[in-house]
């Protein structure tokens, strides 16, 4: 395989896109992407783009190709739509990854995009459910708040942390993210909150609250692959894709035990490997936290900390921009957004502009190494990527 | 890149299948591609599946997660959907190429599922509709019916064909793929027809009538891929994929002409070259041919016949069993059926089997390299795939 990397990033600010479609949304992240990669859209050989709702918020199946035709690619240029739920972004740059590392495509655009805010809530978290089992889950009512709202209660009784403990705890994570994102000039929230914002919001899933769930977003993300010794004539700094994996599941209704999601263990191991890492060489992370507790689990299943501990972490600041493993400096889904597709990609975006140290007052000092983490579905998808900068 | 071949190939029959879910329909040609390809599903490494409606026939988003729990794939498997309306199959196709020429995985399981029946005719309408521009197109009335019936006239009075004639030739396309469908145990339609009854059957867009069009239909179709050498392990007669192309286009509404399709050049030209070929070495094609027409214009756009010659080349009998390039010797779309996500996976099926001899009445004779041709979206996608028996 070739070594591929990341030449130029581009990412719209999230939150609400009102009169614009995906496919105009994600053009603008390209572009920008396209831009800082010093490249023109007549370079660009390949776009795999992610989406999740493009045919219930815009009535648009094969929405690759429209974009492919909006930024006037080349008919030359294969286009592919992927979908994997809320990992659909960081599925679009696995299989980016392995246009380039094959060697069919020198430079390959890959992005996501998603308006999520298009829809009402109700009709959203109908949608949202989607993601589950369509025949067993999704039927019988279970809804994502609610999957995380038993892993919550699960999370309390296996470890033995008292549920008002935990939930304090909780509300820790929502106030770092949301401070994390005040400086993020793309983060659809940018304003403190206190851990009484979280527990005194209102109860969306017993016991999780408004302020453990990440918003509905709008937005879209971008970036540029190509073979490292090709990058290198193209950008100062390429950002190397060190290791990348994927995983799946069978969904949690034939899970015995998801405070221990199999698949992301297995997903980062392979990242990691690739890599030639541990958890412990990591400078920085980009998580899914869908839900605070989401993110207590993840920083767990990486490694980063053993399963139990995670939310005792929290509490003595392990996750902090200060802390030994910052987590989520751009506010991650909790307080940047979360437009489905999009969301990998602009994990990719965050830790690329990171390691190459411009990410200002939210910058992660002497970051070398950073991964992404990104969970689709019922935790049935996960895709972890280590990014490198030599 | 590595040499990627063909294991074992598997299909369920196309037409009706009530009561079943794309998971559960997906998983029965996949167990028959794991079972032909002497392996187990523990040994599936990846798996790539196609599906463009799944959220509305099933309420099922993150479908290739669900089918890898579905089959009890290892939780280290990467699963990813892909979707490019009717040429998500054939994506999978190349993506699972990629997976596999990029050295990533070895093994990878790659299929297609659709239940289109599913849904009552004039919603399928409107839903296969979203392949058309969201913003231009589709908001103006425009369903896939309407645009082919518009490249009928087009091509009628470009090429100085009387459309009386034309239609004549059309219908001839039609009666030569039912007619080929007959000893097709997996084809939805297995009954002879005549020109008359093309010519009599009602109006759906003009001039496109009843029998000019191809069916809605639930199906799946999977194949097992592998690196050449390690697929000599497995089975006797790998069939090789010796080139494969992928290209996108503008929508319709940016096109002057489409009756010259830039992205399917490109993309057959890519595959072609791949392959160290011209089209003259083909023995035997699947391609698209949602209408009739669509099969004309295909038979133009990949080399067999110059633009505005390939009606009459249908007329000549070039395009039968015995003619110089056999198409479509399943039926094609036309009688064995078109659920959509299975589409491109079921010619690459049927291109295996041709390969391999299998084929008993409806078998090309000496048939080693055969092509596969899938049309996404309103001429949006196009791959394009060529496998050689060695």
């Amino acid at each position: 395989m070739r070594d591929v990397a990341v030449l130029g990033v581009g990412m719209t600010p999230f939150g609400r896109h009102a009169g614009k479609s995906c496919v105009e949304l994600f053009a603008e992240a390209a572009m920008d992407a396209i831009v800082e990669s010093n490249i023109t859209t007549q370079d660009v050989e390949a776009l795999i783009l992610a989406n999740c709702l493009g045919e219930f918020t815009g009535g648009q199946m094969v929405m690759a190709g429209m974009a492919a035709g909006e930024l006037a690619l080349r008919p030359s240029t294969p286009a592919i739509r992927v979908e994997n739920a809320c990992a659909s972004g960081s599925t679009a740059i696995y299989t980016g990854f392995l246009m380039v590392a094959s060697g069919m495509k020198d430079l390959v655009l890959v992005g996501g995009v998603e308006r999520a805010l298009a829809m009402d809530t109700p009709m959203a978290t109908r949608t949202f459910a989607m993601g589950s089992d369509g025949r067993y889950e999704f039927y019988s009512g279970v809804t994502f708040p609610g999957v995380f709202a038993m892993l919550t209660r699960l999370y309390s009784q296996k470890y033995g942390i008292p549920l008002k403990k935990l939930k304090e705890q909780m509300a820790m994570v929502a106030v770092k993210n949301h401070k994390n994102a005040v400086p993020n000039e793309r983060a659809q929230f940018r304003k403190e909150i206190t851990i009484d914002t979280v527990l005194k919001s209102f109860m969306v899933s017993d016991p999780l609250q408004l302020f453990d769930c990440c918003p509905f977003s709008d937005g879209a993300a971008a970036i540029v692959l190509a073979p490292m010794d090709i990058a290198k004539k193209y950008v100062d700094k390429p950002v190397r894709i060190g290791g990348i994996g994927m995983g799946s599941n069978r969904a949690l209704i034939h899970q015995k035990d998801f405070t221990i999601m199999k698949a992301r263990q297995e997903s980062s191991k392979a990242a990691y490997t690739m890599a030639g890492i541990s958890p412990k060489d990591v400078d920085v992370v980009e998580l899914h936290d869908c839900f605070t507790i989401a993110e207590i689990v993840a920083t767990e299943m990486l490694g980063f900390f053993k399963p139990g501990e995670g939310a005792e972490a929290v509490e003595k600041g392990e996750t902090s921009m200060s802390g030994s493993i910052p987590v989520n400096p751009s506010g991650g889904l909790k307080a940047k957004g979360h437009p489905i597709g999009a969301t990998g990609v602009a994990q990719a975006f965050e830790v690329v502009n990171q390691l190459r140290g411009k990410c200002g007052e939210r910058q992660v000092k002497d970051a070398k190494i950073g991964l992404t983490d990104t969970l689709g579905g019922d935790i049935c998808a996960v895709v972890n990527t280590v990014f490198i900068i030599d």
